[in-house]
C-alpha cells in the first residue's frame, strides 16, 4: 500500500495502473460501421489484467464473427436485444445476460433494438488495440443515426491478425429466446441468462458467480450482486489482486481511496491492487458486477455466503455477520481491513 | 399559484394533491400471489387524474386477463422480459417497450425472467382500490422468493366488480418477439417496441410521442425523451395540467419547488399542477417517461421539435433554441414561466 494513497482519476484514461472513475459513455469512443465502441480499460491501463469496452448502436448494427487466439472474454448485456452466436450456439440475449467466451471459440452479435448496449471484458485485453487502427474517433458519446464509418471483413482480418484476432467465414443462423440455468465446469463457452448462475446468499444480498477461476483459466472471476439498501462494507485493501466495479442498475456508493463517488447505470470503477475501497448499494434492487483479476479471491464468497436456489435477495429480517467465514478469509485470502465503514460524506437525502 | 408553494413529499404517498418524489421501490407495498404491487400513485394523491403502479416477480409469475370498463392504461417494461397479451395480439417484451390500452380491451401478462418489472399507469386510477383489498401488505420492496399470498381469479372477480374490473375466461396463447413501429392513429389498443413511436428532435434531444390525446380519450399522453448531458431548462409551471417524470434509464436532477433531487431508474416525480419545476439530464444517453394529463400540453412538442426519423438524439452541433415555438407555446398553450434555468444546489462533480 503507498503512503499516500492516489485518489482516483475520473472520466479518463490513466494509461497507468491507478484507481479510476469512468462514467457512462465517458471513454476513448470510436466508430466501426455504425456501433460505438467505448474503450474503458486498456492494458496500459490495468497492467495488462485485462481490458474492458462497450458497444452501442442501432438496430441492425451487426459484428462479424471473430475469434481471439488467447483471450478469454465476458459479455453482459446492458440494454436492448442481442442476437448473439457462440461455436455453434445461438440466442436472443435481454439486459442482464451474459456470455462466457474461451479463447479460441467464434463468436458474433447482431443488435435489435433502436439502442443496444453490451460489454467486453477481456482476459489481457491487448487486443483492443484493434479499435483505434480500424475505428474512427469521435467526440459524440452515442451511436451515429446513420453508419458513418464502413470497415470490411478483409480490412478487419488484415489488422487483426496482429492482435490474435480472426474472422472465421461462419454463417449465423437464426437465434431464439432461451433461458440458461447454468454456469457449467470448465473453460467452456456458456451463455447464462440475467439472474442465473451459482447463487449464494447472506444477509440482504445474493451473489451469484457469473464465472470462477475454472471457467477462465484463473485470468478473472465474475460475481453478481444484487440487495437491499445498505450502508458501507469496512475499508479494505487487495494487495495481489485487482477489483473493477459496474453498476447494472439502482444506485451504489463507492469510496475509493478518500474519495466518495456515486455509481449508476453503467458506471465504472477500476481498483487495482493497494487501493483502499469499501461500497453500498443505495436503492432497492441494485445490480452491480465485479470482475475481480486474478481470480484468487473467489472463495471469499463461499466463505462469507450460503448456496441458494431462490432468485431474489433476502430482505429484512435479522442482520447476520459471518465471522468465521470473515476470519477465515482475511487469513488465507488477499484480504486486508483498514477501517470501519467509511461515513458518507457527499451522500443524498433522496 | 400558491404564496408559499410546497417542497415536496419525500418517500410516501401524501394523500392530497402535493408534488412528491417516490424512490424506486417505494410506495404501498402488497404481495399478490407473488406479485409484488407497488403503488405510487393513487387517486387520492392526484385528484383523481391518474393512478400509477409497479408490478415485479420473479420468472412464472403471471396474471389472468383482466379489462378495465373506463380506464385508459399504459404499461411500460422496466425489467426483464415479459408475455404480453392484448386483445387477440400477444408479443415477448423488454425494457423500453410500451403497451397502450383502451378501456375495454383484455390484457394479460407472464414474467420470463428471473427479476421482471413493469409500470402500470392508469386514467382517474380508481382501480387501484383493487390492490390493497386482496393484496397483502408488506414491508420488503422486492417481491417474496416464493409466493405466500395465492389469490383466485373467483376471489379477485368478487371484488374487481366494484372497481370496474371484469376478468374474461380468455386463453393464453402462443407470445413471440416481434418489432413494433407505429403509434397508431384513434383509440385503440397497440404495442411500441423501446425507441420506436412518433419521434421529433431538437437541440440534444429525441422527444418520442409514446400516445397523444387523440388515443388516450384526451385524457393524457405520455412522452419518451432522451438526450445528451445538459442543464436545466427554465423554471416553469402550469395551472391546468399535472406532469409526471419517470427515469427510464441515466441520471435526471429535477427542481421541485425549490428542492432539488436526483433521479435514477425507477424514481418518480409527481408535479400537481402549481409546482415550479425544471429539469435537467445529467448522463449520456439518459431516458425519461413523462406523463401529462390531461392531454393539454401535446402541441408543445410540436411547435419545439421538428419530425424526425432517426432513432438516436443528435448530440453536439451549434446550440439552438426554437424562440418562435417557444413564444407560440406560452401564447397558445398551459406554461407559465417563472424564472432562468436554475443553478444546482446538490449536485455532485461526477
Amino acid at each position: 500500500m503507498p503512503d499516500t494513497p492516489p485518489t482516483p482519476v475520473v472520466n479518463q484514461l490513466p494509461g497507468e495502473t491507478l484507481p479510476y472513475v469512468m462514467s457512462a459513455g465517458e471513454g476513448a469512443r470510436y466508430e466501426i460501421d455504425g456501433r460505438l465502441f467505448t474503450l474503458i480499460a486498456r492494458p496500459e491501463d490495468t497492467g495488462s489484467l485485462f481490458g474492458a469496452h462497450y458497444v452501442s448502436g442501432g438496430r441492425g448494427a451487426e459484428a462479424p464473427f471473430a475469434v481471439h487466439a488467447t483471450e478469454h472474454q465476458t459479455v453482459v448485456v446492458f440494454d436492448g436485444l442481442v442476437h448473439f452466436w457462440l461455436g455453434d450456439r445461438a440466442r436472443i440475449l435481454a439486459p442482464g445476460d451474459t456470455v462466457s467466451i474461451p479463447a479460441g471459440t467464434p463468436f458474433a452479435y447482431r443488435f435489435a433494438s433502436n439502442y443496444t448496449r453490451i460489454l467486453l471484458y477481456s482476459a489481457g485485453g491487448a487486443s483492443l488495440g484493434l479499435v483505434p487502427r480500424v475505428g474512427l474517433p469521435v467526440d459524440a458519446h452515442v451511436h451515429p443515426a446513420r453508419p458513418e464509418h464502413p470497415v470490411t471483413v478483409d480490412e478487419l482480418r488484415d489488422v487483426g491478425a496482429e492482435f490474435g484476432i480472426g474472422y472465421p467465414d461462419l454463417q449465423k443462423t437464426d437465434a431464439a429466446l432461451q433461458h440458461d440455468e447454468t454456469r457449467p465446469a470448465g473453460t467452456v463457452p456458456y451463455f447464462l441468462s440475467s439472474g442465473e448462475g451459482e447463487r449464494t446468499r447472506t444477509f440482504n444480498q445474493l451473489n451469484t458467480f457469473l464465472s470462477r477461476g475454472e471457467n477462465t483459466g484463473s485470468d478473472y472471476f465474475a460475481m453478481h450482486t444484487t440487495g437491499a439498501k445498505a450502508g458501507y462494507i469496512p475499508l479494505h485493501f487487495h494487495q495481489r489482486h485487482t477489483e473493477n466495479f459496474l453498476c447494472l442498475e439502482g444506485r451504489i456508493w463507492l469510496h475509493v481511496n478518500g474519495r466518495e463517488v456515486l455509481l449508476t447505470k453503467g458506471d465504472f470503477v477500476h481498483a487495482p491492487a493497494g487501493t483502499i475501497h469499501s461500497f453500498s448499494l443505495d436503492s432497492n434492487h441494485t445490480q452491480m458486477i465485479g470482475f475481480l483479476a486474478p481470480s484468487i479471491f473467489e472463495k471469499f464468497f463461499d466463505y462469507m455466503n450460503e448456496p441458494t436456489t431462490d432468485a431474489v435477495y433476502p430482505e429484512g429480517g435479522e442482520f447476520f455477520f459471518p465471522g468465521e467465514g470473515f476470519a477465515r478469509a482475511q487469513a488465507e485470502l488477499d484480504l486486508v481491513v483498514v477501517g470501519a465503514p467509511p461515513a458518507r460524506t457527499v451522500a443524498l437525502d433522496v
